[in-house]
């Protein structure tokens, strides 16, 4: 006998149990995993329910304390000097880490600072996009009964792999819902940091700033400076993949199932098999590790909104490409160790250790900064803050003109699958009405006429049906090139934020050494680091810019090919329907 | 001091005075004329007001009783005969006459008989268009303060030039309005036929029917047997004419002004000048002539909705144009005398003659069919009866198909000057506020593709302007056309009226005979006439037919084309913008 806490509504087809919060059931198979239980209701149906629906008695739980881990040769400075500092996002940790509340992890806002950092942007006027704020948005899903890096591989929520795109781009799905997911994928990533440094926040830059001495990885990451000003060190070759070919899989002797993905890197040409969670898990890496320097754009949304639909998974595996694709290009995310396992595990054991070495990994957070170095005089700290004002500005205005992009052109997809077309068919049917009314008139040398008005109104509804389908074919790329930018730009005050709070501490440092609670070495070794952030901040405007350039002309090109072709096409029909009329 | 019966709402500009009903005012200017009177208000201020509206102690008024006139050596039947028979429009007639209602002139229902004609249809299912029902219309408006035939020139109402369309095709407009004043000039030119043969409708055909002798005139009117069946004799080379140079004039020391048109005729390629108020005299004219025989439509709409815009002139006299060359591909109408002082008039003192003879002209109503000679042997009444049924069902189905028509290009009229551009412009603007975006990004190589961006953005803009554009290049002269034919087509009920009223009364015929009440040489007599009747309907319709092929061709290949136009001129845009991206 259990309650249960929260209403659920069963997909079809899904051997799940629709139940409403305070109903009671009887809990008949309590070891499904994968967050799911089995459970009877007093009408005898038997069906799956979300774990964290249901109050059980022996639950698990999401809010176990993790251990506290060893630091490695990294010795925790002594914070207690920064009496202004509180941790912004631990209150939205401890939600986020309670299983009973399967929405305070999405309602969190787990970036406190970050807002202040748009707010705090001199362009910042207060738009009306508030609705649009990444943070703001909640989820229409299930929650992610996620159970932490040490869980085994068959508890995840297998659900994640059969959630739907609503396919458009309204903003309750695709960029909101792509924060949205991203804010949650961040409140998980910070539970994990959580645990690693109880009582921070990654984004508290502190830790690097003023650790004593930092850890001697193998890892490095060279900043060399480019034409354009500080860079990454490219790869000789630019890693590539292919995502194709989804199949769909099931377990738990098919009480729940879920799509795989064939996974080709142009390296090894060999296809590795991956399932959403897997895209998911890499994503929390990847979010964890460089987050703090490199924006990691969200995976496609998680909404739930039906399952196994042709288009749904067709949509999901194009975006997994996208962002795959992007990703790949990327020099610091494509040589990494936790990218490059995902790719090229060669069997199911060697993904597991892989997996297991990646989530011990624990140059994450701010902490990824110690890896880099930067070939160049070091920053004037003046300078380093005008770099930072420079890259807020313009993500922000560039927010805006993307998402200024989306809304038009979600106004004219619905015009142009919608009323367009009806408006077309009318006018076809009208003239091809006109001319069978012709057809009986009973008079001679009608027929010239008449086929040809018929023709005109057939080529009317055509033109509607292509019209229709249409954006399909140039819109619907420009959206998501929009979409997947409006995701990265949505990373950027992450971003930003970690870098002003740099900024701001190495500001204090006077008062700091004048009270004598940090010595002058100190003071330099922190000025000497933000150098480090801000050239790594600049090395990423530049990879921005330099994506952006390409993916803009390259889309711009496709989007107006297509239309000069869709217009083109309209015309030479429109051309044969008049040439059918008898010229006097 | 008098009464305003009515309220009126001055035209600015024009020196009338806004009144309301019950006001009292002081008549300051009784011989203005035109149907006016200058009046002063309480308020001291002084202007027109016309005459119908305000209780004028020595009013003329409208209803002035007609001199009974002499028939020629026509014998008006005795036709008590028809017990059965009650002159359908007379109540209409006697409210039409009452000069102090203004409305009801246009509120009669002037055709009883031919609204049952439409519902007597056997295709004649009820539908929802009895708002479209040409006769149910009311004017918007002034009252017409015609002065019936006998009035001098310049007491003609002016207003009737200074009237605005609203250009549009609305159901208030255009067709219907069309409709309307066709039911307020038949009532008009109904008004005169009572005076002429009072107590009788145009459309009783007993007066032909039954006429002892047929009125020996010059006028013949031969009717052949062509290819297509039953036809006019076609003068060899057709009467056409230009309509231009509209010209502002006025009178009464610029108290009143009106525009004067140009039509030159191809015949004398001598230009005569008319007012409106002249084409609509002739308009009744024909109506009063032919009306019984031949369709005529009505004049572009009288409506008031504004004055002197240059767009409303050019608009009005577009249509004037029309309606001209329509009446000169008539054989019959444009042979008429009335038509042909209408076109070559020399001078004012000729055309003063010529109105007045037109005016005396006897040969009116059903009479008209003493005029017609068909060179054919007469038809059995059953084969009369299927034509007319065959012409009364396809005028129904097309009058619905070039409904449709309109009403589908009205819609899209408004969408392509409305919505749809508006759209294209917020895309246009989008790309180019990305694009000035990407220009603050400080970043090297940005200007190719943000020049492109911009262009692409311009292009979308002109391409707004195109959409916006376009419907004045092409829409409008498809729905100038089928508004024409809406018009036309509203005229059918009538003439097809007066032919099975006809049919009827044949049919009555022998009952006639059995009781003696009629000899069966009066039956065959009857007999003969309808068979002239069907041949005049039957050179009719074949007219119509050519006609209307022959139009239909000409404006949709118009149509056509410039949509091949609109669109290859889009796509040659965009593929212009297109070349302006970077291709890698």
């Amino acid at each position: 006998q259990a309650q249960v806490l929260y209403d659920f509504s069963a997909e079809p087809g899904n051997n799940e149990l629709t139940v409403k919060e305070g109903e009671t059931v009887t809990i008949t198979n309590q070891s499904i995993g994968g967050g799911w239980i089995e459970a009877q209701n007093s009408r005898g149906e038997v069906g799956l329910v979300p774990e964290d629906y249901i109050e059980v008695p022996s639950f698990p739980g999401a809010g176990t304390t993790a251990p506290t881990p060893s630091f490695g040769n990294v010795a925790p400075p002594d914070l207690s000097i920064f009496d202004a500092y509180a941790p912004p996002a631990a209150p939205a940790q401890n939600q986020a880490s309670n299983g009973n509340d399967p929405w305070s992890v999405w309602n969190a806002d787990p970036s406190g600072g970050t807002n202040n950092n748009w707010a705090s942007n001199p362009e910042g006027t207060q738009t009306g996009k508030s609705a649009a704020d990444p943070w703001g948005s909640i989820s229409q899903g299930h929650p992610q009964a996620y159970q932490g890096p040490g869980a085994e591989d068959d508890e995840w929520d297998d659900e994640w792999d059969d959630m739907k795109s609503t396919g458009g781009y309204a903003e309750s799905e695709s960029g909101e819902s792509g924060a949205m997911q991203r804010g949650g994928a961040h409140a998980s990533s910070m539970k994990i940091s959580l645990n690693k440094f109880p009582g921070f926040s990654k984004s508290g830059p502190e830790l690097y700033l003023l650790c004593k001495q930092l850890p001697k990885g193998k890892e490095k990451l060279p900043i060399y400076l480019g034409e354009v000003g500080p860079v990454w060190s490219y790869p000789e070759s630019q890693l590539d993949c292919v995502v194709a070919d989804p199949k769909k899989g099931s377990k738990m002797y098919g009480l729940k199932s879920y799509i795989e993905y064939q996974i080709t890197p142009n390296t090894t040409n060999r296809p590795v098999n991956h399932r959403y969670k897997h895209f998911d898990w890499l994503y929390e890496r990847l979010l964890d590790k460089f987050g703090s320097a490199i924006p990691i754009p969200s995976l496609p949304d998680k909404q739930v909104t039906g399952r196994f639909e042709e288009e749904f998974i067709k949509m999901r595996m194009e975006r997994l490409q996208g962002w795959m694709t992007r990703m790949c290009r990327h020099p610091v995310v494509s040589g990494s160790e936790v990218f490059q396992i995902f790719l090229t595990y060669k069997d199911e054991k060697d993904w597991k250790t892989g997996k297991r070495k990646a989530e011990k990994d624990e140059t994450v957070g701010v902490m990824i900064f110690s890896t880099i170095e930067p070939e160049a005089p070091d920053l004037d700290p003046v300078e380093v803050e005008q770099k930072c004002e420079q890259f807020s500005k313009f993500t922000k205005a560039m927010d805006d003109g993307v998402k200024e992009i989306l809304t038009v052109g979600q106004e004219h997809w619905k015009r142009c699958t919608g009323p367009l077309p009806k408006e077309y068919q009318r006018i076809g049917k009208a003239f091809q009405n006109l001319s069978s009314v012709f057809t009986s008139s009973g008079y001679q040398g009608e027929s010239t006429l008449t086929d040809a008005m018929t023709a005109a109104g057939k080529t009317y509804e055509e033109i509607a049906q292509m019209v229709a389908e249409q954006p399909k074919k140039d819109l619907h790329f420009l959206m998501e090139t929009n979409n997947e930018y409006k995701g990265l730009l949505g990373c950027f005050p992450d971003t930003i934020g970690v870098h002003k709070a740099a900024i701001d501490k190495v500001k204090e440092a006077d008062k700091l050494v004048a009270t004598s609670k940090i010595t002058p070495q100190d003071k330099g070794t922190m000025a000497k680091r933000v150098s480090t952030m801000s050239y790594t901040l600049q090395a990423e405007m530049n990879h921005f810019h330099s994506n952006r350039i390409y993916d803009y002309n390259r889309v711009m090109q496709l989007y107006l090919e297509e239309q000069v072709k869709f217009y083109e096409t309209i015309a030479e029909k429109l051309r044969q329907a008049h040439s059918q009329f008898t010229t006097m």
